[in-house]
């Protein structure tokens, strides 16, 4: 792949028509102008030979993995509401200034402030064990002495809303679904269900407590937690995740037919709430500075691992591509603006702290992206665009095609801190990494640095700043969504 | 594979000289004699259709998986003075009696009480970080608020003898060597080095404490624990393993040239000792009793996992190898011993007690096995022989070779629980497994039951199987080594 993306890149710095158009088919172009001159169908000759040229310096020298190892080493959890989460924004300040971004300021977030406190889930009956568990994010605490109950076991909210309140109440709910690694994570939408809305469905049907099986692929013996949602109208009950491996021996002694009960101590609370901060940096453009185009990746962490895949390894992507145009010397046309948000983990603060004070320009955002998924590779370049914008799509993922991306649907659903003005109909695109280990330390203790692989760091930097660059460095049109029309049936 | 052992089993089967001859032959064995009648040279051919029956029977039938889940599920951690060694020594007796051994017995060990407590190990300087850490098995304790000192690195032992003294007086010692992992695991013998003896080396240079690298090979963040030994003319330590990953957090600020001071909190201590048992059954022999083939195990386990791989699957192993001979209805000329070991852990204790008790019978133990490398298949075979008896372990190894076992060399040095008749002379016979991933899990809160594969549990009790009744359905001559000349420079 090197070799072919030097030769483009040889062709392409030539110059004529001639070779352009050579250049063009071997990107599958049909949308690139002919020469420098010329009006583009969708961009300028000369924006796609910049693009290309950054894309090439990224993959040999950028160096997102510095900005990873500063973050967890230098400040580690981060979750909202902690001192770590102000250190985070206090890093975040100092480092945009010192990468030399513009308009570098922070933007006060009320942050939730929760605390995980300890815990200890052991089956009691029949066969004693102490269980690998850790509270989920939200939930409540017990009693200081505990609850112990019988556990009943369901694989899903399905089989949940299957079984009469009468065989529920009273007793311990065991969310037992596991989830299956991929590529794209698809499978973590379908179990992340049970985590999120289990509690309150349990609860509702009188269960005193709740276990999941930990949302994550990998048999180290640690749990993953995550945030639950409780709903007002129902009492709230505590809630922890245990280790796959944890899951498997509850499973077994439950298999076996007989009783089986389990005690869960913990101490999980809400504390006052914290203010904490979005932390934005720009590269202003030189003749549209009003249009943005937002590269967003959250600040924030859990607080068992460094939050190094999750999400030190995001904010070193979108730092780094900043990096890597201001160096290049080269001034886009609009504005490229980083977001750091706060707290994104538990309740995306940051990203509707944003939606509300940038209301007024909600139509001046010209696309989205957002960097949240890990350090692997970008395999696959996906799009909400409006329909009639296709055009775009296809000649933004043409230079992607020599990093390995294949093109893939209109249809992406990623970017959590986007999502106020995705929901609102901006143009996003999402540029997505090879999770296929990703949920191995998701949320988990083991995510720190050793996880994070500098050299899939620079393919995913390079894919961002070709793709920022074609945005920012022209007048090209995104369109914008039509949120109403998407929606209907 | 399959197959052509099938085929030579039926070959065998038809008893014929002239088809003994060609399976002989695909075996590559000399030694074997050419028919039932004829006094062999190493085995019977009776007996190498025998082994080579059960040895397939094995491969599709043994279950020693049953046992590993029973143990780790019914009783988990087991560590020596514990409730849970208890509770594995009653396990070990009822299990023996129900799958039909003989002369099934607890033989009394006396055991040390170690009790790891809680631990708190934290950067305070420059970058504070948590670390994952555990305390090393016999490890003191530290005063109720912890210690806190600079820390200096070093790679090793050799390292830390190099430096001066005065350079590591009121230090914690931080060795930071990274283990490898391979097939045999030969490098945990180089890793473990400064584990086992590093505390005692940093106290004679004046250190107040110990952090080590954790010796094993996952990158999952949990600390492997195992025992260290004190020097009784030295001030004790603390003494503490830190997971890889945090390791990494260390040696990276470390890296960066300024002082880096560590806390550590931790109430590990000793308590009395405690009563634990050898449980000893057999398959008596029928024609010569008192000679005796002794299959051993270790019963106990680390406190942090449920010893799956380390040691249950070892108990399983020898268990279902008796168990496939007492099916068959073969009966051995010589006695099968089934040795479940206590306390091997933290001191080889049951392996001292068993050879004290049976000093006087020392020359009846034909052979040793053991079984402690976890759930790999068995890639290798190696002896430890008399020079003269070479022939001998050739013949045992030729059965083994359709499961895909190798010959290895007449040093193996494997056998905690057979050292002290090691040590004296008794012939040695080591299946080695493949441990490749061993050392993800070993002594590691992730040694849990997923981490067994039932199917290669097959592979190693076949060839357990195979080797037994070579070793006990006969009169084969073992010899019996001579240490002392052994020794000899």
């Amino acid at each position: 792949m090197g070799s072919f993306v030097n030769s483009c890149v040889r062709i392409i710095k030539a110059d004529s028509i001639v070779l352009l158009a050579v250049a063009a088919t071997a990107f599958g172009l049909s949308a690139v102008a002919r020469s420098q001159g010329q009006k583009p169908a969708v961009f300028f000759a000369g924006q796609l030979s910049d693009a290309v040229e950054l894309r090439d310096l990224a993959l040999s020298s950028a160096d997102a993995f510095r900005h990873v190892a500063s973050l967890t080493m230098e400040v580690g959890p981060r979750l909202a509401g902690t001192p770590g989460d102000k250190a985070a924004v206090a890093w975040a300040l100092s480092t945009m200034r010192e990468l030399g971004l513009q308009n570098v300021r922070a933007e006060d977030v009320t942050v939730p402030h929760w605390e995980r406190g300890d815990i200890e889930v052991r089956i009691t009956m029949p066969y004693p064990q102490t269980l690998a568990a850790t509270a989920l994010g939200g939930s409540i605490g017990t009693p200081a002495g505990g609850i112990e109950a019988p556990v009943i076991r369901v694989a899903d909210l399905d089989e949940l809303s299957s079984i009469p309140a009468a065989e529920v109440a009273g007793k311990i709910v065991f969310f037992d679904r596991r989830m299956q690694a991929s590529k794209d994570g698809a499978d973590y939408t379908l179990t992340v269900k049970a985590r999120r809305e289990g509690p309150a469905k349990a609860a509702a049907k009188g269960a005193i407590a709740v276990i999941v099986r930990s949302v994550g692929t990998s048999s180290a013996r640690l749990p993953h937690t995550g945030k639950t949602t409780y709903d007002d109208a129902i009492r709230r009950i505590p809630a922890a995740a245990i280790s796959n491996a944890d899951a498997d021996m509850l499973a077994m002694q439950l298999a076996r037919g007989e009783a089986v009960t389990v005690r869960i101590t913990m101490d999980a609370r809400y504390l006052e709430d914290e203010r904490s901060a979005n932390v934005i940096g720009e590269i202003r453009g030189a003749s549209r500075p009003d249009e943005i185009v937002l590269l967003a990746a959250h600040l924030d962490s859990w607080d068992l691992g460094t939050g190094a895949i999750d999400n030190a390894a995001g904010v070193g992507i979108v730092l780094e591509t900043a990096v890597q145009i201001i160096r290049s010397g080269k001034k886009p046309a609009r504005t490229i603006r980083v977001l750091l948000a706060a707290n994104e983990e538990f309740g995306v603060s940051g990203g509707k702290a944003y939606a509300e004070k940038y209301m007024a320009d909600l139509h001046n955002h010209v696309v989205g992206m957002e960097a949240d998924f890990g350090d692997g590779k970008v395999w696959r370049f996906s799009t909400l665009f409006p329909d009639d914008r296709l055009e775009v799509a296809r000649a933004l993922h043409a230079p992607l095609e020599p990093l390995g991306i294949e093109m893939g649907d209109n249809k992406t659903g990623n970017g959590a801190d986007l999502s106020e003005f995705k929901k609102l109909g901006m143009p996003v695109i999402s540029l997505g990494q090879d999770g296929a280990d990703y949920f191995d330390y998701h949320h988990a203790a083991s995510d720190t640095l050793d996880k994070v692989d500098p050299d899939n760091l620079r393919q995913v930097v390079a894919a961002f700043v070709t793709t920022t660059w074609l945005a920012a460095s022209g007048d090209t049109d995104f369109g914008f969504r039509d949120p109403e029309e998407e929606t209907k049936p």
